[in-house]
């Protein structure tokens, strides 16, 4: 793998900021809020932050990442697609329990749902996540969706995936704001007490662990090597199960492998197979 | 062009949504708030949602759309540099301005500056989109930088403009959230006033600017079709200038039509030097 070590570091970068975010979330609850419980009050409330960071944030982060791991390419590519959709399923249960948090806490105190920015967009995108995870599960994990349909369908895959992470970032960035600025009063937000300088920084740690799994999961060279396909692969064209290729995150590759890769009609045939998520 | 109608159609609806999202931001002010003007109160405040909404998204996403444009394929490469560069300029002089009217109009009224995420973040990306000018200005524009640097930067270019771009669309959701409860309390955000449900749509609308915009730069088919540079090109390998690539805005590039353009060495050439703005 070219700049392996590269990769390595982005991605302890990207795990550490992560792990830095659900745990800053679950400080901010236990140290400044009213801890978490389930009884229609504000502590009740704070499951939402808490397992949006974990779910919708840093579980989602992995599950896009998860293919360009390198130890994982010599394993079944059906395995791999599991482990992306199981993941991304872990993620939509949090997110649900996460919402039904919210309205229960709101309709306890009698607070009118979906009136804000962060309401909106946010449902909005817990709706077309559960929606590309079923769109996933029809055409990339059962079997009948033709190659065609995989194939013309697979940018649209991975752009709305990447799109819907970036927007939950920016929901959660909305989320912060709106909750700093009714819950602190004296002292107000606008003092910058202690609590408003850790969530801000919640904040920054949020968007630079997006930062780094989008540079992770846009860069064609951390694709799996097109020659590991190669080496293995028989001249029949068929490809054995350890080493299938992993593309299902990939919004892009351009690479200087291409140029390996394009010099073959096999291997650009092999190309559309792996962009169909057939392999 | 392959879908030529379907980027046509696709400009068409993103600036549209930009279009309106400028309209919105100034019938917000003009309707709901106090208008403009630059006398230290809230109608020189109003300068900043303005001019950020048509700076920052609106000029910044046409900047970064321009290359993708067919009609500008048989323009100088040098040419379609300077439109880039000038766009974002441009834009640049708008959000200092609508920073220093935000500043101005905090230190008037003894508010307190940099104290929220939305400012934390917002002028950072301030920060970090000179320096992304500064950077293409040095190397993409000036003629001291190697071909190997150029090519090498690309990347990070590429991937930085668009980062940015996306976390000003989230920058600005914040400063939406933020505004509308500050300055609606009676009746409050809660009660969904006209005022709330039009900025939340125009939140909505600068989302979906975003959106397409970051399809559009992203899709391999809507880069400057290979067969018009190999239909131009002398066999010496020296390109006019009126035929020259445009991939500054490109992140990622695998396409069907790569299947051609990396069956031949010279082809793989004349792309490092595309990707690296050179050509």
């Amino acid at each position: 793998m070219e700049g392996y070590r590269t990769f390595l570091s982005l991605l302890a970068c990207s795990l550490l900021l992560g792990f830095l975010g659900v745990l800053f979330a679950l400080v901010w609850v236990f140290h400044w809020r009213e801890g978490l419980s389930w009884d229609g009050g504000l502590a009740e409330f704070n499951w939402h932050p808490v397992l949006m960071v974990a779910g919708f944030i840093f579980i989602q982060g992995i599950a896009i990442t998860v293919y360009r791991l390198p130890w994982t390419w010599n394993c079944s590519k059906l395995l791999m697609k599991f482990i992306h959709a199981g993941l991304h399923c872990i993620a939509l249960i949090l997110v649900v329990v996460s919402v039904v948090a919210v309205f229960d806490f709101h309709n306890a105190k009698n607070i009118p749902n979906m009136y804000s920015l962060h309401s909106w967009v946010g449902l909005t995108l817990v709706i077309l996540y559960a929606m590309q995870i079923l769109f996933g599960f029809l055409v990339y994990l059962l079997p009948f969706a033709p190659v065609s349909l995989r194939t013309s369908l697979m940018p649209l895959h991975t752009f709305s995936g990447i799109f819907i992470f970036g927007a939950v970032i920016a929901t959660a960035l909305m989320g912060f704001t709106e909750k700093l600025i009714f819950a602190l009063k004296n002292p107000s937000y606008s003092t910058s007490p202690p609590e408003a300088i850790f969530v801000n920084t919640l904040g920054i740690l949020i968007l630079l662990f997006g930062g780094f799994v989008l540079w992770m999961v846009t860069r064609p060279q951390w694709k799996r090597p097109q020659e590991l396909i190669s080496k293995f692969q028989p001249s029949t064209g068929a490809t054995p199960d350890c080493t299938e290729e992993v593309s299902t995150a990939t919004a892009c590759s351009n690479d200087d492998k291409s140029d390996v890769e394009f010099n073959s009609e096999a291997a650009a045939r092999r190309r559309k197979l792996d962009e169909a998520g057939q392999r």
